[in-house]
């Protein structure tokens, strides 16, 4: 079992490794009143990367912890849309890095504003300077190692929506809190899953509503050419909590903005 | 200033970003009485790496806390080592990954007993099956992100007592908690600072006092071959709580022990 802590009223422990070493995950859910977005995906996925990580937790605990937080968080009577973060860390103790076993995790619950959303008009973003690397042992899961999304956060400044990440090969990746989608005229094209960071919830969902709808969806890497060049027919980023954005301007360049799929792919109508 | 946490007395606040992103960094200090070793470097390190990820602190806020630990946990009447931890995290607050500007960083300090040193017989080590990524941004700051040793550190079992993680080129880079030395008839070796996930204070002190004495020392990558061929004289493990080990054994290839330079470089040498 997971011990829980609520954030208003306690941090992690002193001995926590989630603090020590960023030994652990998290998901941000987006919530209104006392339902969730694409809950039953968050928490499979913290599930599935946990197991990954040798974190033992199980669906049933998660599905309990949620239900308690939504209660206590939640406003039934309020249309206020609001962002719940569960942080699974490895737990207490070990020795140096490697950890004892049999270790209980701990497991913090914290309930945060919805930032702003949507942006119709498209949003100003820039290239990142600082590169993106992926172990692929820990692709894809989104762990408490995060300090290469806030070193290119950092640079999101002046009206700046976010930066991209590149990767060595020179491909871009990911933006510092989302997934990268392109269209043209040739269909869809996203990241393949082994180069993220973060296989965000979202990107897997708005994926499979465009093939679901019969489109052409490939995932494979993505140029800076190819979202600069004649053939972009949209770019978009993709997060759980703000949904599909339209990229508006990239490196100084207009791109065009269409709110379409940001409309067919809003993560509020699938509160359950 | 840095706002002090003693681990003993209080976890750090919920909203901190070493917790959240592992937004921070953490030095590892062998003590002994009221005596520090290689206490200099360390700081120095810290301060020097801090700036590198735009977290702000002096060496005179480090030196202070560095006094104040050693006054509280300090027994200047007994011999026995223990280890003094530091962790510098940028603060709690932000939006999500990006910082707000001027926060205030927070350090917790530690006192933990040392572990058991030295090892005259050589120790038994392992390849590991966890790659080690490094960004160059990044390279060789002991920061909180740290779950690829974590999980490299997880196959250590069964009386192991290392595990040698390599790159994507499938150079020899790093131990989980160590840097690497290699002995030849052809002088000393250790991969280059900019391959290392974390560039240790031992790695640099050892490095140092090899060349005050004329030895020849080169950083350049290290093979398995290099190491398990007729050529190696001696393979070592460095850190600055462990001091100097010496592998007896690589995946189970015996291998020249030699005490020498863990009596010429014992960091106890160095209490100040």
């Amino acid at each position: 079992m997971a011990r829980i802590f609520w954030a208003e009223e306690d941090g992690l422990p002193a001995g926590d490794r989630g603090a020590a070493y960023g030994d652990g995950l998290f998901e941000t859910i987006l919530m209104r009143g006392q339902q969730g977005a694409l809950v039953a995906r968050h928490l499979e996925r913290m599930v599935r990367d946990a197991t990954r990580l040798g974190i033992p937790v199980t669906r049933r605990q998660l599905q309990d912890a949620y239900a308690q937080a939504v209660n206590r968080y939640g406003d039934a009577s309020s249309a206020a849309p609001w962002v719940l973060k569960l942080v699974l860390t490895r737990g207490a103790g070990g020795r140096g890095y490697r950890p004892d076993p049999g270790m209980e995790p701990n497991l913090q619950i914290q309930a945060a504003p919805a930032p702003p959303r949507p942006y119709p008009d498209g949003v100003d973003v820039e290239f990142s300077r600082v590169p993106l690397t992926v172990n692929p042992l820990l692709a894809g899961i989104k762990s408490l190692n995060r300090l290469e999304q806030v070193m290119a956060a950092r640079e999101i400044q002046d009206g700046l929506f976010e930066v991209i990440q590149s990767n060595a090969r020179g491909e871009l990746v990911e933006g510092s809190r989302t997934n990268l989608l392109l269209a043209t005229d040739a269909g869809w094209f996203s990241p393949p899953r082994a180069d993220l960071a973060v296989v965000g919830v979202m990107r897997q969902w708005v994926l499979e509503r465009l093939r679901a709808r019969g489109e052409q969806v490939t995932e494979s890497p993505i140029l800076p050419e190819h979202v600069l060049g004649d053939g972009c027919r949209g770019f978009y980023l993709l997060n759980s909590v703000l949904g599909v954005v339209s990229v508006g301007r990239l490196a100084g360049q207009d791109l065009p903005v269409d709110g379409g799929l940001a409309t067919i792919c809003d993560p509020l109508q699938t509160l359950e």
